[in-house]
């Protein structure tokens, strides 16, 4: 009979010991993968010794060895010199993860801002923006307004959705927090949602009224506007956002 | 006396055997990276064995796979599975190098476009662009100007600036070349100069009259404008880049 082990992985008559087409480690790798994109495994924890993880599974330490390595190597995990193997949780560049850079030329020093909440509030679910977020259209959404200041000077209007089912208690975050820490750290320290990928769509468009007023320009002139969608593990969208900015002296950054 | 070794390395009196505060496997690792910086090695070419590096520089075998490892996880080197260890050249994501990518919406596919090549000449320095691209402020310029056309538009008007220091003889070039091959993928290929990072700034800017003729835009109009830094090994610039792109119902992809 097929009985279900520590980390819920059926073993018996279906477990990793029975013939399977698939190379054993490739099956643990399978496993160990599920475990942390199920969040059963949260960013930044260490996983179980190598030892314990084959006792589980009732395999070798080499097939153990080779499933997590691959798994390394998709930068799900990493090793820390003299503690162990973690969860990797956000990888991407850190300065990536900076999504209002600025700077005046490319021998200038990128300038620094400050974030307001203007809102956050709860809204039923937009047809379009359900749909980039792959999520039923009747699934409530988080609305989440900012505004980016330099010197005093608003510079970017930035308007996050984020699926309620996914980011549920959003609206219970402090607004210090809101306006200290970067968003995507809060949600994957507070949801376990690291973020795995970005893409962006940029364009030049006229400002509308409600932007137009945010940041001081008049309505119809020419904004530089980032559609943005956010991807956690098996590239799952967890959030859309709009950001209209204003480019004037200072130019958007993106390096890679 | 100090010799010179099959790879200028100097042994001897300066060699790697002598006493240095620094671990033996770093030295060989400064000069394996020193062989790839210069040229000496190209991207894709194979790099001896281990044993004969080990044997030409007096070092084990364990201190020369060190090493390597090294300039693998700083992707200076890749192994090829039954093949060998290989120079990396350009790294980054093959899309990432596509600067032109557009498209309607997240859900939508990227358009395609074609090139036409306007001009090729050589120009005197510029103070401002020499500067970027850090050459004396005297050395020539190669300004390439090309268009780039979807469905028979024109969408982005490109003038690019290159050292002739850095890429002499680039006035050779067929245009069947440089209207049907990357630019980046050229340059690699011809003068072993691998993309090893890039930057750009973003803004909206109104079409000067030259721009806005070749894209058939009002002077005046917005139009999104990116100017382009592009690194090879060392964080050396070799191309400035100035893109005017129309965006209306396609918008610039950036995904990271």
């Amino acid at each position: 009979m097929a009985t279900q082990n520590l980390y819920g992985m059926r073993t018996g008559a279906n477990g990793p010991e029975n013939k399977s087409p698939l190379p054993r480690y490739y099956r643990i790798q399978m496993e160990l993968r599920k475990q942390i994109e199920s969040g059963g495994w949260l960013p930044g924890e260490m996983i179980p010794a190598e030892s314990q993880i084959a006792d589980n599974y009732g395999v070798s330490l080499g097939t153990v060895r080779r499933a997590i390595q691959d798994l390394v190597t998709d930068g799900l995990l990493y090793r820390m010199q003299g503690k162990g193997t973690l969860v990797a949780g956000t990888n991407l560049k850190r300065e990536t993860l900076r999504y209002y850079r600025f700077k005046k030329d490319f021998a200038k020093k990128e300038s620094s801002h400050q974030i307001t909440l203007l809102s956050l509030e709860k809204i039923p679910g937009n047809a379009d923006i359900n749909q980039f977020l792959k999520v039923p259209e009747d699934m409530e959404l988080y609305l989440l307004k900012r505004v980016f200041t330099r010197s005093g000077q608003s510079i970017v209007y930035s308007i996050s959705y984020l699926p309620s089912g996914i980011v549920c208690g959003l609206e219970q975050l402090s607004r210090h927090r809101l306006e200290r820490v970067p968003l995507y750290l809060t949600l994957e320290n507070k949801y376990g949602i690291p973020t795995k990928e970005n893409e962006e769509l940029i364009s030049v468009e006229p400002a509308d009224a409600e932007t137009a007023g945010v940041l001081h320009v008049k309505e119809g002139d020419a904004l530089l506007r980032i559609d943005m969608l956010c991807f956690t593990y098996r590239k799952r969208p967890y959030e859309y956002r709009t950001s209209w900015c204003t480019t004037g002296a200072y130019k958007l950054v993106r390096t890679y």
